[in-house]
């Protein structure tokens, strides 16, 4: 969904987006995301063995699983920055944490952007004043467009969930990223608020889960950029007793989070810097899940797919071969491969006639999917992906001048 | 090299290079190379899982460290093609085993080409006897035009080897080959040849040794195609001893083959299909020498480094991440990078001044050294690559169609 008109409000949180002067173009570049006090809240974090300095400090911040606010500035990504970086990140949140006259512990920082320049902190800390001024309840558009960077869209994604007769919480998700060539770097920041009443322990989990089938199956696994974040906050504003455990809401609250999560991934996949097609890419009948996985992420990360994807060419020995080095162990003679419901190779070979035609109409969908059955296994595993054209290369060849 | 004239003959073999009609272009499309009888040879292939039919059936024959001839061709794979693959890289190679009064175990398949399709073998065995006639001590020039694909240029290179007063061993090699955006399903195939004399255990030690440093540092390096193969053949027309062990010649020839072998790698290289610069990603000060090749393996293959080589743009923020995520262990605060002789980073930070508009300029040319110092390790690792451009897409979202 790219249409921040008629979002939800979630009681318990106010919104901000400004523009303060990080980005040239003058575009809104700093946001913040305010709860009515100090509540619950988890985090997820690049795996990346470069962290920037707003992840090293939210790490610290977030772990006693409690926030007031997230301040998210775009156009710096306040990585490599050194000592210094480490400095400007405590001292905008600092900034944020004394107008709101909270402490500074609870304010949870993330930065996209350029790696390697200096934070303009004097900017965000010198537009502190009209950040909150901006703040308000129905502020959720303005806060989707200030994280965003090569972005085409502001992403949000929102689901109302029944805990109780006449009791709905409303879950509210944002994300920033674009350029889901491969996980590969380009940073995913997201951001999930709810007025639902839980700990921290609960929304944890609910975040790792939402994020392994959807964020993991297109980012953050492994493959990260130095900044990549994701917060959830709940403000526990509804009044019904905390979801928690294994009761009935605690699975219908965790299964519409998983789709706010889902949403803003594909959502992301789809503006792919230049993307035209959104693949969803299904490994069927392996041996282990692990096996699928490292399939399925080196099929959907391989070039000479991506621009088979891009030129609607049902090229599947493309697809074969990077199964085929995913140093996992399969017989290739059992392979079959699908494009939306053609079976276009069967037993590893060509199935002939008029598939190619057939599967290079399916190829002319902007959304489809691509089906490996490996064997006689059980174990599947998916990855949604998309094609890589020529706005790709515009777009990253010239992205820092 | 890419000029086809005035390359040396090699005592011992003939050439021929003709069209068949396996690309519909009508370009030429089979070619063969004959020692004058079954001589010491060795081979290299592809480790990728799913292996074409030639692939397959060149390695069973290799075995023995004999060969007659190699019979390559380009336009279509042979991979995937199942039981009757197998069957048409037996009978094309019988023909022309046959036609030459040779056994069909001392002939070397090779393609290159559209995975997934029949091979149209009747093409190639019609073709036998106007390959046959084709052939010549000269024709090396034809050879190498007869296994291009997508390759802009044809690629040889040789070297003269003293290998005893007056006496001067000559290694000629040819390589078809581009795309080379990772090592990554683009088949490689090379074939050197010499008029040395030698046994298959030397010449398959020094092809090994001398892929080391520059095949596997840019392709073959478990992260090849369906076809990858190269092959080497010593006639021994060469009135000296045998080269083997350890002397002195051994050194030299070894050496000199590694020239071969380097010449064409970078041919490969800058041919990358619409690559417009060559870099040598040097990786130094790494704990280990794995550690150092892994970093140098992720950063050269990462899109966005590519992508930035192609925008002359000095983001060596993109550089260090793509390090971070090579599941190697070092500290971001040691490292130095450098573009050519400009120090753009150093302790994981950014030197400033007027560093990257100088970088900017060294990225200009069109090929020049990236230097990663990772920190106070010894171990060292280099990687040849080139940048993503427009054309890359272009070329390979059209391939088949």
């Amino acid at each position: 969904m790219s249409d921040t008109e008629g979002l939800p409000t979630v009681d318990g949180f106010r919104f901000a987006g400004i523009a303060c002067g990080i980005k040239e173009s003058g575009n809104p570049d700093l946001g913040l995301i305010v709860a009515d006090e100090v509540v619950p809240a988890a985090a997820l974090f690049t795996r990346n063995l470069v962290k920037a300095a707003p992840v090293v400090l939210a790490k610290t911040r977030i772990e006693r699983g409690r926030a007031r606010a997230v301040l998210v500035n775009s156009g710096n990504a306040n990585a490599c920055t050194g000592k210094e970086g480490m400095t400007l990140a405590r001292s905008t949140t600092e900034a944020v944490a004394d107008a709101l006259g909270a402490d500074a512990d609870t304010v949870i920082p993330a930065s996209t952007g350029i790696i390697g320049r200096r934070l303009p902190a004097e900017r965000i800390e010198g537009a502190t004043e009209e950040l909150l001024a901006d703040l308000s309840a129905d502020g959720a558009g303005r806060f989707a467009k200030a994280i965003m960077t090569t972005d085409r869209w502001p992403k949000v994604a929102h689901r109302k969930v029944p805990l109780a007769p006449g009791v709905e919480a409303t879950i509210l998700g944002f994300a920033k990223g674009a350029g889901m060539i491969h996980p590969d770097m380009a940073t995913t920041l997201a951001f999930v608020v709810t007025d639902a009443p839980t700990h921290s322990s609960f929304l944890n989990k609910a975040l790792r889960r939402s994020a392994e089938t959807t964020f993991n199956a297109l980012s953050v696994d492994g493959e990260t950029s130095t900044n990549d974040t994701i917060v959830a906050m709940a403000s526990g504003k509804l009044d019904t007793p905390p979801i928690g455990g294994s009761d009935r809401e605690a699975k219908v609250f965790t299964s519409a989070m998983e789709e706010v999560m889902d949403e803003l991934g594909k959502s992301i996949v789809r503006d792919g810097e230049g993307a035209e097609h959104v693949v969803r890419l299904e490994v069927h009948g392996a041996p282990s899940e692990d096996a699928a996985q490292k399939i399925a992420e080196r099929v959907a990360g391989s070039l000479l797919v991506k621009t088979a994807i891009h030129g609607c060419d049902p090229n599947w020995g493309r697809i074969i071969s990077a199964a085929g080095m995913a140093g996992v162990s399969f017989d290739p003679t059992k392979v079959e491969i699908r494009f939306g419901n053609v079976v276009l190779a069967k037993k590893g070979m060509a199935v002939g006639g008029d598939a190619e035609q057939r599967a290079a109409e399916v190829m002319q969908e902007k959304e489809y999917v691509i089906r490996i059955k490996l064997g006689p296994g059980t174990a599947k595993a998916h990855y949604t992906f998309c094609d890589l054209g020529h706005e790709y290369v515009r777009i990253n060849a010239e992205y820092t001048t």
